[in-house]
């Protein structure tokens, strides 16, 4: 895609957050956002924490957003080439400026476009996503709300996810997932479905004690069943700080 | 069944366990037991406290070994009527006799036979299920060899049982089964295979931190999709003694 720099890499009204985590022996990362859009969750930092890509591996994100999934997974994989797709066309502006802003383009490439008929057949080792958690339901949505379009399935559905991943990963190739456990049995059957058999899987929870609100799965292209259950994740500790995994997966110690 | 008392109620080598608690105003359950065969664990325990069938509703359990669901669920719930249904002949006949012990044969109907087989169709508000947690496998097992039925897929799959409670449950009844997370995939799936909504779930773990061993699902007959999923369920505290739901579930405080 053509970048316009109409104002630099950073546009008015945007906000730059800092990621912490440096590219190694680089620059801490950096990342655009709009305060007045849909701005990335813990949730996106889960995930490109739990997704491996393989060494030299490539891997598209589905849904990238303002491309913080691609730009931690530089970071913090040896992945070599991993490609952001997005719809919203001001978000995937954005989220090209923050790879050229961290000096990331000749690892990250952007594309304005719709997951449904992005890449090609068997090309890909692993996909993420962090796909809009809630179904469409009653119609109250204004499709030109990018709000709505990061939250709710109005542009794309799980169905929609799961089957174009089951098309661009080759056979092996493993996608990762968050989403919210109320849609675990969608999660699950969808992929069964697209012959992508869930392998690994990891629930999130706020704390100790507390249901988890969100479920990390890994799902490999033509798998053998048997899901591996890895121990429960905790956002905060029982003092209510950050656990000492969220500050390892933060960065910050 | 015809119950043949050769040696009274309990035979010798069998074992009288007290299961503490007690049916209301009553004395404290207790269940026989053969040391040398399949006895019950928590597994049993846990999933007879997570169904909560209606009251003056009635049950089946599939697989009821010595009758240890049949007797919990008498004791702690306002169920109407109970059945078990147990392949092992010597299972179901212990299972019996300690209904008779228990002096809740008003109550409890013990069936030596095939839960393929078993039941009327759309006949029962709940069913539960301790299945056997492993796959057949490679064939290295003695069919005749009781642990091994109780443990392995040798006399009925996880897909007899799922779709025996399809057609046994009444629309809108519940299916209550516990399983080891590493079938969770096939769990949901052959659930909603079968028209059974997975509704309620809840992860038992040995103690916070460590990875669940064992999922409770509830699933509803013609349910529509949406999924709850409970608090962790720990077995051990921090400290390695009975978590405080533990006491409360087996009835010590």
């Amino acid at each position: 895609m053509v970048i316009i720099l109409d104002n630099g890499l950073i546009s008015p009204g945007e906000r730059l957050d800092d990621l912490q985590i440096p590219p190694e022996g680089g620059k801490p990362l950096r990342v655009i956002q709009d305060p007045g859009g849909f701005c990335f969750g813990v949730d996106a930092v889960l995930l490109a924490d739990f997704a491996k890509p393989p060494k030299g591996g490539s891997v598209a994100d589905l849904g990238c957003g303002c491309g913080v999934i691609p730009l931690l997974l530089a970071a913090k994989t040896e992945a070599a080439r991993i490609t952001g797709v997005e719809i919203q066309k001001n978000a995937a502006q954005m989220a090209a400026r923050s790879v050229l802003l961290n000096g990331l383009e000749g690892k990250i490439t952007i594309i304005h476009g719709d997951l449904k008929t992005f890449g090609a057949a068997s090309a890909y080792d692993t996909v993420t996503c962090n796909p809009p958690y809630k179904e469409r339901g009653g119609g109250l949505l204004n499709p030109g709300d990018s709000l709505a379009i990061a939250r709710h399935e109005v542009c794309c559905t799980l169905a929609d996810v799961i089957k174009t991943a089951a098309r661009i990963l080759k056979p092996g190739g493993k996608l990762n997932i968050i989403h919210r456990p109320e849609r675990l049995a969608d999660l699950l059957c969808l992929m069964r479905e697209h012959r992508l058999e869930p392998k690994r899987m990891r629930f999130a929870h706020p704390s100790p004690r507390k249901t988890a609100v969100m479920v990390l799965t890994e799902a490999a292209r033509g798998g053998r069943p048997k899901l591996f259950l890895e121990p429960p994740l905790y956002i905060h500790d029982e003092d209510g700080n950050d656990s000492e995994e969220i500050a390892r997966i933060y960065g910050r110690r």
